[in-house]
């Protein structure tokens, strides 16, 4: 830090002869200051969470729901006074799930709580019986001598780590995404894995799987951690133990969603924009209130805020509620393609998707004569809780595919110590989200958007 | 306390005039010590905890899981070397589960997660859909005008407030006993109540609910807590919300379980006998881990620690897994019934059945005479952070037949601040006992066990 200090001093001395050096004046900064008070009082980002799984609830990419909240997403922005709402299509594959059923058939019968991953086929008919194969890791599984699960169901026991910037998620999600194809590739007849998850309830945490040309597509089910607990104490009695799995699911025709789109309209340079994202789409089990409804009320509330002002900030901000995140990242490639030639318009982004715990920092990736507005951004941050980290910001999932082409991002780090706690399980719920913390969330977006969108100069574009 | 101990220093000078004034003598108090401390290094109890749950699961009454909970029992208690063991039959009627769905159909349609009330009817081919009208609580329903819900499903939305004692379960519960009763009589086609939980979890809590003869049998479920939050957000909007509930239940033939009964028998008085009783059974949706599994393994393993002895106790202990707690106390009836003439050779009782948490206080209900002994009982037990209470013990639910024809009981109250999280809910798993609660709960067992089948005199009988 204090390196980059010494670098903005040396870059403000000569501020006024290099026009591209970015700053920002008292001025915006008090008022930026204002607007993260009037977030900390104000309810629209936790009215908007309630209203999203009130009135739509689940709304898997593809089904009724979704559909349903692209005309809540249209109708909120425009109640709201956004000045301008549109959507632009985004289309993709579906997948439905339909019953799932498991149960322990021997030794020791009795019923698990199972639920399918996402795109994986169903059971024949009738369902499958087979015995389990037990696995410590996904790597285990890769590392096992060919043919050892013939006929089996491979069960991936390996635990999730808890940690506040959900960095336990990284190692053990591969079990989910490449489990299937691996455990086919040993000759297995299904898979099984212990939730991708932090919690001990009996719920089972869904998700995206994938299969491999040329690789057998075996049945793909997550079971809830007691569940889990329960096979590998049946396990080490020694005995075979054999599971039946019953489980429809099956692939649907392509489907066109929208990306919902809302703008407070820029006073001076209305067509340089500042993003602030977050997803609309859902998995089918919740209601979908931190994964994403939460980055839904968080974004809409801290434009919403900038729109109460008695004039409209310099640059636009625009708020995305991308369309189907959860099964392929859908919306954000298909934003990024249709606005590949104004990505230079784009001042920065940045996408709320990790539920709604606090913030306690604040990442950017921009150029380095921007720090030094960086640094003011998180100094108004500061009595939020809020501390500046480093300048290799992720800025978020849907915003990969624009990260891809160089714009500048922001990530405000979440506490999300509790997040896989409930992450893609019928437990993602309102009752889940502390407005204190959802405020906080708004509080520092307001901050950012109005920051970026009042400053001199830009955050830079082609950032390494 | 103080006027009890002046009592109990005169009674005692009295001693040896009087031989009925029970007495414990501090040789045995040493040996209870000792079996405190034992207690909290073994790990039987939740080991025998882990046995029940893996190997046999659920264990609703008349299943298939009862059947298999009376074999493990048999065999466990034979296993942990119990002098006599042997089975009671338990007669009762039988209700089966089927699937249940609900959805709110309008004005915004999407799933709620509910489960059926033990005993309740199904809902009739392809489902039943009506409006929803609104109680605070069954006190209102009751109150309100004749007719009022006609055509529509009741839905109460009490909440069950938490307490270390569980004290609000029992102004709660009557919405989920009598609700059907006073639904229909008002009309009703259904009843849908906030479970009766203190959680913010997507599980419904079931248990047991009755109909009255000359009224209407509807169908009665639990809404999850965050659904019955639901309900209401869409409730406030003041539109009609409609749910469609499918409800597959129904009466089954009646069953014959047992009570199954480990003695360790006594040298000198092996036809007097102390019970520490637990249920066997659950409710089919968990593996019964808190209810009661934690009772039979914190009662088999206070048993088994004093049959560990180099000698028999003096009086015999009977360990009690009673059969069919939760559909009526029949177990603990069927008991009271059969050894009807054998009730002033019942020492004393004590029942298990509130979970693992913690026990903090040790209440009696024994002639006054006896307090010294309690007293002193309780002094062993201070290092378990338990202190002696009243003398208005309960016993538990299923002494209550036995309570009524005068037993001395003691009721070791636990903390059940979380117990109510669980109950009744799929959640009701292994891994939410904690080993050293349960140790602790074993110890203050192990105490009792030993001191009332060590001492000299009784705790009297007929007790008011």
């Amino acid at each position: 830090m204090k390196a980059l200090i010494g670098l903005s001093a040396c870059l403000l001395v000569g501020a006024s002869a290099f026009a591209q050096v970015p700053t920002i004046d008292d001025k915006h900064l008090k008022i930026a200051a204002e607007l993260r008070d009037e977030a900390l009082k104000s309810s629209i980002g936790y009215e908007v969470v309630e209203s999203l799984t009130t009135e739509v609830g689940p709304r898997m990419a593809g089904t009724p729901g979704d559909a349903a909240a692209v005309k809540w997403g249209v109708a909120k922005l425009q109640e709201l006074g956004f000045d301008k709402v549109w959507t632009e299509p985004v289309t993709f594959p579906t997948w439905k799930r339909g019953s799932e059923k498991a149960e322990v058939v021997a030794p020791y019968p009795q019923p698990l709580v199972i639920t399918a991953l996402g795109f994986s086929v169903g059971t024949p008919e009738g369902g499958l019986s087979a015995e389990i194969i037990e696995f410590d890791t996904l790597e285990d599984l890769i590392n096992a001598p060919e043919g050892i699960a013939e006929g089996k169901i491979v069960f991936i026991k390996n635990r999730m780590k808890r940690a506040r910037d959900g960095s336990g998620y990284g190692p053990a999600v591969s079990a989910r995404g490449r489990g299937a194809v691996e455990a086919a590739k040993k000759g297995a007849v299904a898979i099984m894995i212990r939730s991708i998850g932090t919690d001990s309830h009996r719920m089972a945490h869904t998700g995206m799987m994938r299969y491999e040309e040329g690789v057998k597509r075996i049945p793909a089910a997550a079971l809830s951690a007691p569940d889990a607990d329960l096979l590998e104490n049946m396990i080490r009695r020694g005995k075979p133990v054999t599971v039946k799995l019953e489980i429809e699911a099956e692939d649907g025709p392509d489907y066109t969603s929208q990306n919902v789109i809302g703008e407070i309209r820029g006073s001076e340079k209305p067509d340089e924009y500042i993003i602030l994202g977050a997803h609309l789409d859902s998995w089918d089990l919740g209601t979908g209130a931190l994964d994403d409804g939460a980055g839904i009320g968080i974004t809409v509330a801290a434009a919403e805020l900038i729109a109460r002002l008695p004039e409209r900030p310099k640059r636009s901000i625009r708020v995305i509620m991308f369309a189907n995140e959860e099964q392929g990242l859908v919306g954000g490639k298909a934003y990024a393609e249709a606005h590949k030639d104004e990505l230079t318009r784009i001042i920065t982004a940045a996408e709320s998707d990790f539920g709604a715990g606090k913030i306690w920092r604040l990442d950017s990736r921009v150029k380095q004569e921007a720090i030094p507005v960086v640094e003011k951004m998180a100094k108004i941050m500061e009595p939020l809780g809020i501390s500046y980290g480093n300048n290799r910001a992720g800025g978020g999932p849907d915003l990969i595919p624009l990260r891809g082409y160089g714009i500048s991002v922001f990530s405000l780090r979440q506490d999300g110590t509790d997040y896989f706690d409930y992450h893609h399980t019928p437990d993602d719920t309102f009752d889940k989200i502390e407005k204190e913390s959802l405020d906080q969330n708004t509080a520092a977006y307001v901050v950012l958007a109005y920051i970026a969108a009042q400053m001199e100069g830009d955050f830079g574009f082609g950032i390494e």
